[in-house]
């Protein structure tokens, strides 16, 4: 790195807040996978202003930038393979603005999900997105992957819950993308070709978000079943109906009983599957609902479903649901992670085809998520150590992708491309949409400055 | 034009298809305003791969081609300013798929909007977006400027109800975006750069729906002020609560004088504004929010809030709504038409300035429109022949344009930006972004024969 390169940027920010010992560094070059790559240096931009310094130095000397989160991400997009430096955004974690009357706060990517709920709630609001990582994964994230956790399924995801944006390009101009309205049509939809592009076009420094009123009542069902069959129809039932819940999520039994050995809560034998569910609404329509939903879960295989006593114990419930991913490293550190997603009608299918992978391949593969969105966060429990697993995962994880598409499906539903699925990537997406793709890329950032190596496969053809 | 050209296209299109007869293209030469450009031919392709060939033969020798549907757009987004072919897309009207259990239905550009929802209808379904033109605007239409009409206030706009897209770029390359799920985060999201791009990207040949459960029940509430103040404060209560309506609509004086007039809806005099406010809901919870939205409603200059006596009485007040615009063009043929936005808390604010603008320029101004969203259809009734009226019309409509942005508003909710408004486009988007735009716009379009001369300024600079 040249050393004009650092001294302006030590110039520029405070001493502290440009990282360059290899023990201070070394956090930032890892994410919620297991995959690492040293940073060379690591800044801490404050302001939007910081922000463009960077970049445009960055440009100037043309060295990759991976700007960062919180690093929950779990696809490996907030690592530096190519080196360089990454920004992380996370002392830029202000709430600009609230603006109660028409329900939108400006906040910066540096906050965590959690702190958007509990700012909003205090004016009666929510943010719909809520991942199961909500405590500390950050806006920023939520923005580049498109993360939307259970409530997507009622209240759409994130690209459906943001009006604006305030960016910086690769070569350090600054856009404001989208409008403060719920309604706009003023050239082209930036805002969202921002959302899920994985801090690949540019650095999101603030984001307008469209708030909700926050529902007065809420509820959580527990439906338990005896076979997966029963679970899988239940929820087709469901959503096949008009009231939807705000969350539908589906437990396969080796969650059931990961849920009950490490989350504490207390489950009948016999369970192979069972469904989660958040109802909310207000005082007099929130009964009808839950037995308009209720009637909707019965089927042939249903052992019973029980409304949660009270608050504690459904947020037992909800914490549990949060708990699974961490809980499934502890069973299988290097388990992979997935988070398919297909038509939901085709949920018993994939559930069928996964099963029948798992027992040929001798891999156990665990099963849960957002089954309202066909979303299901698919893990492939291979043990590195045993080398028959380790020679064979990769292909059962083309077999699963594979079956995902053939069902209609789609390879991400929230986790992203970054480097995970970049192998895979070309297999739902056409040729000329990819080049288009490049090419915008090229267009926001001209020199490839920012998070090098990231969505598009690493081999491919250049433009 | 090529007489080469002419011939592929004759042979491949049967000669019916392709107009050259000026009697013929003459109707295909103007749209929703009063703009009129000779079409040199029109084309009406049958299918995706009748557009592909028309869109390399155009590509191949340099021929502008602006993609058309049924020609009810409000800004001149479909009119050959450059001549060349116009591609009617009316004649691609097929339903391809309905699926009930995923929600989901694939359908052609050229199908009416009404159509859509009579087939949505007969499987309990409905696609949320619902222009006022809805009996006779086109699908590809909706998706061009992203027209969504009242019901967005609940359900959003068209880029909220579209999960995927089949498309032709500038350079006849069909390209399939986004997935047939509700959440997808594979690559950069071009649904929705299309959704909006009036045209000027890529021509969409198959839209992927998102379909949701018609509600059960469906009132209509009709409430009358004294004052405008009194309906604008009445609009920020109701949008400030949990319950939303399904539609929320203002009507200022002269607009309740039409509806009277050519509507035949009895209204008594001294009403200043007007609410038509659309509730749904299911047989039991519908009787809650319609008291929640009645004690919402209430302001000190509150006349009388009824709901529908029955199905016809609510008909006609949506039927008299819808022709509304219609209407005011008898009253003022050259009248001009705009779509902007505000926040819902400032319209206020908004609809005080324009009565002042009004008086100070001698034009009547009517509004009327989407007030839950802050989307109102501000109508300039000037009259050409009054000369002093037709100096100043420029004028005034630049204030109106100052007067929302200086509001935090935007230029067009719904209607775009087309050739009427290019000039103004440069006031909401920053230069950086507009610059993007037309990068992204050579990306999908390296010859720029798709719709020329559209959404971005006349005299802009070049790249």
């Amino acid at each position: 790195m040249h050393p004009k390169f650092l001294t302006k940027l030590q110039q520029h920010l405070s001493k502290e807040f440009v990282l360059t010992d290899p023990q201070k560094c070394w956090p930032y070059g890892t994410d919620g996978t297991q995959c690492f790559f040293m940073p060379e240096t690591v800044v801490l931009p404050k302001t939007h202003d910081d922000v463009v310094f960077i970049t445009r130095l960055c440009n100037e000397y043309e060295i990759p930038l991976v700007p960062r989160g919180a690093g929950s991400g779990a696809v490996g997009g907030a690592v530096p393979i190519h080196g360089g430096i990454v920004m992380s955004m996370m002392r830029m974690h202000n709430i600009v603005s609230i603006d109660h009357e028409n329900r939108v706060m400006i906040a910066e990517p540096g906050i965590t999900n959690l702190a958007i709920q509990i700012a909003a709630k205090k004016h009666n609001l929510f943010w719909a997105p809520d991942p199961g990582s909500r405590e500390y994964c950050s806006l920023g994230g939520n923005l580049a992957h498109n993360s939307s956790g259970p409530r997507a399924i009622k209240y759409g995801t994130v690209r459906e819950n943001v009006l604006a944006l305030k960016a910086v390009t690769g070569n350090g101009d600054t856009i404001h993308t989208g409008a403060y309205t719920t309604k706009n049509v003023v050239g082209y939809d930036l805002t969202r070709l921002l959302i899920g592009s994985e801090g690949t076009l540019a650095t999101i420094t603030e984001a307008t978000l469209k708030l909700l009123p926050l529902p007065k009542k809420q509820m959580t069902l527990r439906a338990l079943y005896r076979s997966i069959e029963g679970a899988t129809t239940a929820v087709t039932q469901i959503m096949g109906q008009a009231e939807l819940p705000s969350a539908l999520e589906f437990m396969d039994k080796t969650t059931v009983d990961l849920v009950r050995q490490y989350g504490g809560v207390d489950l009948p034998q016999g369970v192979e599957a069972l469904l989660l569910i958040g109802i909310d609404g207000n005082d007099h329509s929130i009964n009808d609902v839950v037995s308009i939903i209720q009637e909707a879960s019965k089927t042939s295989d249903l052992m019973t479903i029980d409304i949660a006593k009270d608050e504690q114990e459904s947020q037992k419930l909800w914490q549990a649901r949060r708990r699974i991913s961490p809980s499934l490293r502890h069973v299988a550190p290097k388990k992979i992670n997935e988070d398919i997603v297909v038509p939901v009608s085709k949920i018993p299918a994939l559930l069928k085809a996964l099963e029948k992978l798992s027992k040929q391949y001798g891999i156990t593969i665990v099963s849960f998520g957002h089954a309202g969105n066909g979303n299901i966060h698919v893990n492939l429990m291979y043990d590195p150590d045993n080398k028959l697993q380790a020679a064979h995962v990769d292909e059962c994880l083309q077999k699963v992708f594979t079956i995902v598409l053939n069902l209609n499906g789609s390879l991400s539903g929230e986790h992203g491309i970054g480097l995970s699925k970049q192998a895979f990537i070309t297999q739902e997406v056409d040729e000329h949409s990819l080049n288009l793709m490049r090419q915008i890329k090229q267009v926001f950032d001209p020199k490839g400055i920012l998070n090098p190596g990231k969505i598009f496969p690493a081999n491919s053809p250049p433009l």
